[in-house]
């Protein structure tokens, strides 16, 4: 493994007096990791340095072809003061299946992690731990070859960031309004839709706004082949609860395969609930609230952990789930969810991993 | 229209010796125009300043979720040292529809034009004379709101490089190896298809990469949903002429509206051929492959003009087309593009914008 070498920055930046107060991904720490990539020299020069500006080349692929990727991952601060990651090889393993889909580079698990813990520990009074707070990781990496030809690049940088965060939805825990999206397409099997690629949230946005005009905090996607199955919300995967059982879409090459989506199916299977993955038609969903069936919905997602849905709206009918309020199974779940990542729930699973 | 303000650099770059021969957008020319938005100003700081780095936030959503576009176009010198663009407003117009796609504002058209010119005229000793050489121009835009929470910018930076580019294959104009692609899908109706973004690009690369280690040129992308119908090259559109007709892949919103494609289709009715656009599957042209009607395969682009296609492989079966040489409908449309392109031939059509 190679060595980090960390450059401290000098004028430390003022933190928020209450961190569970600071917009989603907008106040970051003091340093960030940086390593770059070029198919020579391999990985090379690893360096924690202050967070800042990086001059880049106009002609850097990236801002052309968009051969970039992330990943999305928490650090908890435990009530004894520790500091913990969740199951922080998820990320680092789907990060690299996310590069082999656009041809990037994978980098070494081992190192991942070292950069992971020795950024953390240099940024660790960023750690908040006010209730329900955590520090919020963005691993990245985007193509820094200079060059208008579409091909891969040869050269790469990779980056994580690190901010504070406390809910990703102003709401909180509180029930969301979702709806059914039947116009855009966010992507298709043999697409990009199991990466964490930028290309499928730029495809995502227009969606986003015309919802959010309307009222909605977010929109759940359909499949682009059929508009027909349900795939996810773009910031979360989606479950569902039917007649006492558990559904979710199952993995089918254009949904996000999240950790938080695979941590709860366990959780739940383990609690003795039937998880179905399969394909969820909208006319199964529409039947089902139509017949009182539909007893829970909910998101799974590192930013916004586990997220009721209150109220589901496809075309021009909406459906109330559970009176607008958390069920019980939503609830179990984020009780379960954050008292392993929080350390309140002794960690059965070797899920978690301490600095 | 505002003021561009501008500022020379001092230190001149060295020219290649001879343009014909640069690889395709390597080179940049000595300025680029920038100009920045946000929802506060709109539009404002127009600006033409030494070719260099920006810059930028690692932190900017550009780097995360991709909202970001461009354009392709060229200027040409004509015999008497005049220097022309070609059909500028169609690439313009389509910036704009690019942008709704992603949520990105547009630019007034006058504007953009006049930085275009502007930006042409001060690095006028770039734009090169050989035979087939151009000066490439790649406007894009960038999304450089700093925060991790998924939504539309509110800010952006928009630039235009220059480039001074020979052939953009290297074979020139001698026909290509083309791959159907039958793995991978670039878009499907409903996403981003049609829209010149980044995320398209990156969707790209992993099967031009595995195309181009079997001795591919390009793939000839089928359509996402039923996987049937071509679409486009990716860098090209493509048109076929089966039993004397011409055929190309209607715009059904997963395939790009190239300008080349549409004054390809003006040029070829003009002269009385007829032009069929729809959805074309590929049994039908391994059918008329095979009975010997697949008479001409060619792509049309900006950046390749017309460039003959003579081997179309699907599977395992190549086909051959014309030989493996330039067909006479391909060699005509090249040189009535490139005739009035290069002011050659005269323009009748209002196609040529002069600085």
């Amino acid at each position: 493994m190679q060595d980090i070498r960390i450059e401290l920055r000098e004028d430390k930046r003022e933190k928020p007096q209450d961190m569970s107060k600071v917009k989603f991904g907008k106040t970051f720490s003091d340093h960030m990791f940086l390593m770059n990539y070029d198919s020579q020299k391999g990985w090379h020069d690893a360096r924690i340095v202050p967070h800042g500006p990086i001059p880049m080349d106009p002609g850097a692929m990236v801002f052309h072809y968009a051969q970039e990727i992330f990943e999305g991952m928490k650090a908890y601060r435990t009530e004894s003061g520790a500091i913990q990651f969740f199951r922080p090889f998820e990320n680092i393993r789907r990060m690299a299946r996310s590069g082999e889909r656009v041809s990037m580079p994978a980098m070494d698990e081992d190192m991942f992690m070292e950069a992971l813990k020795k950024l953390v520990e240099v940024d660790k009074e960023w750690v908040p731990s006010e209730e329900g707070t955590s520090l919020y990781i963005r691993p990245f990496m985007i193509a820094t070859d200079v060059g208008l030809g579409v091909h891969a690049s040869d050269s790469y940088l990779f980056c994580i960031l690190t901010c504070p965060v406390g809910s990703y939805y102003p709401e909180g825990i509180n029930p969301i309004k979702i709806l059914i999206e039947d116009q855009d397409v966010r992507a298709v099997r043999g697409g990009t839709g199991y990466a964490k690629c930028g290309g499928n949230y730029a495809a995502s946005i227009r969606a986003s706004v015309r919802a959010g005009k309307k009222g909605f905090s977010q929109v759940l996607w359909l499949d682009g082949v059929e508009r027909k199955y349900v795939e996810e919300v773009g910031a979360m995967n989606i479950m569902f609860k039917i007649d006492g059982k558990i559904y979710t879409p199952e993995l089918n090459g254009s949904v996000l395969p999240g950790v938080t989506r695979k941590s709860s199916i366990e959780l739940l299977k383990d609690w003795g609930y039937e998880v179905i993955e399969k394909l969820i038609s909208v006319d199964e969903l529409v039947e089902a609230a139509k017949a009182g069936k539909l007893e829970e919905v909910w998101g799974t997602g590192t930013a916004a952990v586990v997220t009721p849905v209150g109220w589901l709206t496809y075309k021009d009918e909406t459906f109330e789930v559970e009176g607008g309020k958390i069920g019980e199974v939503t609830q179990k779940l984020y009780d379960g969810l954050t008292g392993i990542q929080w350390g309140k729930v002794e960690d059965t699973r070797d899920w978690i991993v301490t600095i």
